[in-house]
C-alpha cells in the first residue's frame, strides 16, 4: 500500500522523537566517567602543541598542520592560568588549580595562599568515590605537578616531606624517575625503607613492573636504578631515550595495567608530560616538539583504552603555564620547522656528548672534534648551511670554553648546559625562524583538549580552577 | 489516589521523552541563523586577547583578569592560520581562508593560488540566500581583509581595482575610512563618482549616515573628509580618538541600522577591528589593548541585537593571524600590565605631538619640552620612574634625532614614527614586562568564540577555512 504524505510525514517526526529520546539517554549515560585521563603537559602552550604540528607537515615536505592525536579531539577550549599571587604562575600554583581548584601562591602545594590551610585534589575525591587512583610524571615523583594532586606543602622544594605525603595520600599507583631527596638530606628514614610499610611495591623499569604488578597490593613505578644514577630528576628526553629507558607510554600502560586490576572500580590516573616545561626553559625547540610527540604517544596509550570503553571514559588534556614565550616565526613570512630533524639530541645530550669528548682528551678537545660532532648532531655543514657570521660565533664559543678561562655552563631552570650547546641550539632555532622570550614562563592561555564521557562540558573559555570541578561532575565526584 | 512508583515512572519517562523533542526542536530551530555577525580582529592572537583582560584585571588592582564581552561566549576554541604557501599567513590570504573557505597565496585576495581562478565568499553565498549583506572595518575599505569578502584580485595592493570590485558585489553596506586609491593614481574614472550610478549613497561620519540612512538604497560609510585629509589609511586608533571621529562602534550601529531595513530579510555582517594589526606591527601595547576593547565595543552593539533575536542571530569573532609575537611576561613570574594606563597616545599619536613641537619651534626642541610631552602621555617622571639607563636611552635617542644628523623615522609596516616614541613605548612595555619578537606576524592559533544560532558547531581546534562553512551551515547557505 502506497503511503501518504501525512503517514511519511508521522513517520519520520516518530523516527525523529525516538533518535531525541535515545540521544538524551545517551547524554544522560554518557555523563558518568568511570574512568578518568587527565593529562598535564608542563609548559604546553598553545605555540608548543601548534608548532609541534607544524613541525611535523612540514617533515612531510607540506605547509600545515600533521595533527598529533589530542588536538583532534572532539572539544577544545583555552584557559587562563594566573595564579593567586602571580600574573604569571608557576608549577606549584598552577598545579594545585588543576588539581584542587583553588588558586594559590607561586611555590605552594595543595594549600591556600596562607600556605598553610590544605585543601585536597580532585585524586583524592576521586579516592573518596571509591575510584582506584594513578597519579605519574615523566620528571621526579615529588615534582610540583604530580605532587599537587597528593600533598600539602607551603613549598615546592620540600621534597622529602611532599614524598611522605605520597605515602599519606596512599593511592593506588604512582610514577616518576624517582623521589628527589628520598632521606632528607641524610637526616631522616629513607622515603623507599616507607614503601614496604605503607603497603607499596618499588618497580624499577617497565620489565621489573611487569614482573612485580600481579602481586603487588600498591605500585611505586621508578626508572631504573642505572638511569637514576645519572640523573635522577627525571626520566630522558624522547629526543635522547635509549631501549632501555622508562618512557612515559611505558608509565601510561602500566598505570592502566594496574588501576584495572579490580574491575568493578573506576579509576582516576593524572600523567603529567613533565620535561615539556624543561626543553622550553632551555628554550630548545627540537627537543620541546619531541616531547609533545612523545605526550601525544602517552595520550594514545589511552585513548586505546577509550576505545575499547567509549561511553565510560574521559580523557582532559592540558598544561599548568606557557614555557619560554615561544613564537613561532621572527619576522618573515614563513617558518622553516623543519630544518630541526637535524638535531638529533637535545642541548643537555649534547652537553654528555661534549663531556665525553673533555674526559677523552684531558680537557684538550680540538675544534676539529667539536666541529664534526656538531655535524654529526646538528646537521652542521651538512643538512645545515651555516652563513659565516654563525660559523663565526661557534668557534668564538668554542675558543671561549675550550682555550680560554675555562667553560661557564649555561643554567637554565633545569639543566646547565655546554656553551657550545646552547649556541648550537640558539642557531638551530633562528634558522628554524622560531622566537624565545625568556628561559621561564608566560602568562600565554594554555589549551584544552578532552573527548569521551562530559567532554562536553568543555566549552568556552575556562579558568585552570575549573578544569577539576568540570572534570568531577563528569564523573560524579562529591567533595567539600 | 495515590500513584504506584510504576505510574510514577512512566510520568517521568514521558516528562524527559517530551523534553527530549522540545529541545531537539529547539535544536533545530537555532540553526538556522537569520542575523549573522562576523567579526575578525586583524592580529588579535590568543596573547592580544588574554593580556586585555590581564590588564584589565590589573586596573582594578587584582591578580587576573577582567573579561571583556566575547570571551565569555559560550563556546570557545582555537584555528590554525596558514596559507597554502607559507606557514606564517598574511592578512590577505587569511582573509580569503575567512571569507571563502579556500587557503590561497599570500597577498591574494579572494582567489585560488594561481592568482587566477575567483572564488565567492561567504557574503555572496548570503547574498544569494536572499540575505542583506554588510562588509565594515576600522581601516580602509579596500584593504585585505574585507576585500576578501567582495573582491578578486592576485595582489592585495591593487587597491583602485579592489574598489571597482565593491561595486561589483554590490553589498548593501560598506564602511571603513575611505578608499585608498579613489582615482587609480589619477589614471582612471574616480571611485567616489562612480558611487551614484551603481545605486550608492556616500555617507562621511556618523551624524551624516543618519541623515542620509532613510533615503539611500545602498550604503557606503566612510570617516569625515577631514579625518581623510589626514589619514584615508584607517579610522583613529581608539586611544586617540576625537569625539568627531568616527568609531567601529558606530560602524557597527550603523549597519546594523541600514541592514535591517527590510525586516523580512536576514543580513550577514563582516566587522574587521583592522588595527589591532596595526598596533602589533608597531609593538605598541597599550594601544593594542584599547584596539581589543574598542573591537569589544562593537561586539557589544551586536550582542544588543542578539539579545533581541538570540534563537536568530549567530555571532562569530575570531582573528586572521598573530602579529608581533606578543608575549605576556619576560622571565619575571609576574606582569606589570597596569603600568600601560599612562600612556595616553599610541605611538602614532605621540609621533604627531613630536611633530607639532618641531612645527612650533622650526625644529629647535628642546631638551625639557621632550621630557614633558613624555611625562604628559607616557607618565615618565611621575607616575613612572625610569632608572638611569632607561633615562639615559631617552636622551640619546634625542640627541640624536633631534640634534645630531636628522631625524630617521622609524618604519613598521603601517605606520613611520619619531624615534623618541618608539623608544618611549618600548621602554613602558619592558617596564610592563611585555615581549614583542618582530614587527611581521606569527604562525600562533587564532581564538574562535560563538555565541547563538549555530554557535554549537564551533567546538573542537579548526582550521580558518571551516570557519565560513561553519557559519554557512548555521545559515542555511548554499553554495558550490
Amino acid at each position: 500500500m502506497q503511503k501518504t504524505i501525512n503517514q511519511i510525514e508521522i513517520m519520520r517526526k516518530i523516527t525523529l522523537l525516538l533518535a531525541a529520546v535515545a540521544f538524551s539517554i545517551i547524554g544522560a549515560y554518557a555523563q558518568q566517567a568511570k574512568y578518568v585521563f587527565y593529562f598535564i603537559g608542563d609548559g604546553m602552550g598553545v605555540n608548543q602543541v601548534q608548532g609541534t604540528e607544524l613541525y611535523r607537515g612540514e617533515l612531510e615536505g607540506k605547509i600545515g598542520i600533521t595533527p598529533i592525536l589530542f588536538t583532534q579531539f572532539p572539544y577544545a577550549t583555552v584557559a587562563t592560568t594566573f595564579s593567586a599571587t602571580n600574573g604569571v604562575t608557576d608549577s606549584a600554583a598552577a598545579g594545585t588549580a588543576l588539581a584542587t581548584g583553588n588558586k594559590t601562591k607561586n611555590g605552594a602545594i595543595g594549600v591556600l595562599k596562607d600556605l598553610e590551610t590544605p585543601v585536597n585534589s580532585i585524586a583524592v575525591w576521586a579516592k573518596n568515590a571509591g575510584y582506584r587512583v594513578g597519579v605519574a610524571t615523566s620528571v621526579s615523583v615529588d615534582h610540583a605537578t604530580p605532587a599537587a594532586f597528593y600533598a600539602h606543602a607551603g613549598s615546592r622544594s620540600s621534597y622529602y616531606n611532599i614524598g611522605k605525603d605520597l605515602y599519606e595520600a596512599g593511592f593506588d599507583f604512582y610514577a616518576g624517575s624517582d623521589f628527589l631527596d628520598p632521606t632528607d638530606k641524610g637526616k631522616s628514614e629513607s622515603l623507599y625503607d616507607m614503601a614496604e610499610k605503607n603497603g607499596y611495591t618499588i618497580a624499577r623499569g617497565y620489565k621489573d613492573y611487569m614482573k612485580k604488578c600481579k602481586k603487588a597490593e600498591k605500585m611505586i613505578l621508578f626508572q631504573p636504578e642505572a638511569a637514576s644514577q645519572i640523573d635522577r630528576s627525571s626520566i630522558p628526553y624522547a629526543i635522547d631515550r635509549k631501549k632501555t629507558d622508562l618512557s612515559l607510554q611505558d608509565i601510561t600502560r602500566s598505570a592502566i595495567n594496574f588501576l584495572t586490576k579490580d574491575q568493578d572500580k573506576g579509576f582516576f590516573l593524572m600523567v603529567e608530560g613533565g620535561k615539556i616545561d624543561w626543553a622550553c626553559h632551555a628554550n630548545d625547540a627540537a627537543t620541546t616538539f619531541h616531547e609533545v610527540m612523545d605526550m601525544d604517544e602517552a595520550v594514545k596509550v589511552a585513548y586505546e583504552f577509550y576505545s575499547q570503553h567509549p561511553d565510560e571514559t574521559l580523557i582532559v588534556i592540558t598544561a599548568d603555564h606557557e614555557t619560554g614565550g615561544f613564537v613561532l616565526g621572527t619576522g618573515p613570512y614563513k617558518l622553516n620547522l623543519q630544518v630541526l630533524k637535524n638535531q638529533k639530541v637535545s642541548e643537555s645530550g649534547f652537553t654528555a656528548i661534549v663531556n665525553k669528548l673533555r674526559q677523552k682528551t684531558k680537557n684538550q678537545v680540538s675544534w676539529e672534534a667539536i666541529r664534526q660532532a656538531l655535524k654529526e648532531n646538528f646537521g652542521f655543514w651538512d643538512q645545515v648551511q651555516l652563513n659565516d657570521k654563525q660559523e663565526a660565533r661557534l668557534k668564538a664559543v668554542y675558543e671561549k670554553s675550550f682555550k680560554g678561562e675555562g667553560v661557564q655552563l649555561e643554567k637554565s631552570e633545569y639543566t646547565q648546559d655546554e656553551p657550545i650547546a646552547g649556541e648550537a641550539k640558539r642557531i638551530l632555532d633562528e634558522i628554524a625562524l622560531i622566537g624565545w622570550t625568556s628561559g621561564d614562563h608566560s602568562a600565554g592561555y594554555v589549551p584544552v583538549f578532552a573527548i569521551g564521557a562530559g567532554a562536553e562540558l568543555f566549552q568556552g573559555r575556562i579558568d585552570n580552577t575549573e578544569i577539576p570541578e568540570k572534570i568531577a561532575k563528569a564523573a560524579g565526584f562529591n567533595h567539600e
